[in-house]
């Protein structure tokens, strides 16, 4: 059965989808009423037609900038660095951050063949020197493992003298988490990072 | 962003699918080159229109009859009667099996609202009384749970008279299991079906 087959495969490029999941998906698409068929087919060009990069943070924007690059009421004078658009969604959720942020789209990881060229660094160096309103806090919120701290040094290497202050997200201890189950590194950032109280 | 989230809501109804897995899908879809994206759709919608039920077992086919049903060399005397396509494929799988199949397209379930006019079970009635060729057996393997043994009751009692032979598909312990392990039910059909060595 070619044209199953073909779906299928189709489903296989899908991050994390298995021959068995992708199976399914096709059949589920096979049995599905029309009506939902074309929902989907029509669903998902619209997203390509319409969903753009912003051309100031590089998250997805539907049209011209995103929400919160053309929110006002957001602080310009900080800026979050991140490594893909679903980061913003979670930092937003925490309700703690109301700054700027910047899409990387990736880590450096020269063992994937990724370098900075194919990260958006240079737009990064370009929208903190271009700023009309002095950058006060670029904070780096790359995910805390090998390829995000590379990506977090060589970043404040080349912000180095253009910012007044580069932070780094804090490592510790989760919440909830147990002392005695979690790993050493995290256990030694979290004594390095203590507070007091 | 509207169309975003309205190809996540699509990949939301595929089974098994949760809020962040519909997430990664619908963005690997938008960060795929267009060529992918071109190749998926047609794909869907040459599937839709090229895959149909084979008339006489109900299994897919791709035009006109399955690979199965227009196969000379297989024993057209036996019959299989499995619940969805896909059953048909883990059977082929054993090559233990020569003969034809019957795919009900689902189990009886009243709590799913599904009774035996949902299922392909008057057609199996009507080709096994039309038959040109005597079917000698009918072996049930609807799933060893409750809504596949109602079935294979309620299948073997419509088809009573019509056949020599029904048989249900036998359980026991699945090899590489422990006897200290396996549920009791399993065990007790095992200790059942016993067989002469």
């Amino acid at each position: 059965m070619k044209s199953l087959d073909r779906l299928i495969k189709c489903f296989r490029r899908l991050q994390g989808v298995g021959p068995r999941q992708a199976e399914r998906f096709a059949l589920h698409f096979l049995r599905a009423p029309e009506s939902e068929v074309a929902e989907f087919t029509e669903a998902l060009l619209k997203m390509r037609a319409n969903v753009h990069y912003c051309p100031i943070c590089f998250s997805y924007s539907e049209g011209g900038l995103c929400e919160i690059c053309s929110d006002d009421t957001r602080d310009d004078g900080l800026l979050c660095v991140v490594e893909e658009p679903k980061d913003i969604e979670a930092i937003e959720k925490t309700g703690s951050y109301n700054g700027l942020y910047h899409v990387l789209h990736g880590s450096i990881s020269p063992l994937d063949g990724r370098g900075a060229d194919d990260l958006k660094i240079k737009e990064l160096v370009e929208r903190v020197q271009n700023s009309e309103r002095e950058i006060r806090e670029v904070i780096i919120a790359t995910n805390p493992d090998t390829e995000g701290e590379s990506t977090s040094l060589y970043i404040a290497d080349v912000l180095r003298g253009l910012v007044g202050k580069i932070t780094r997200i804090g490592y510790g201890m989760p919440l909830g988490g147990h002392i005695d189950y979690i790993d050493e590194m995290t256990l030694s950032h979290s004594l390095k990072g203590r507070t007091k109280i």
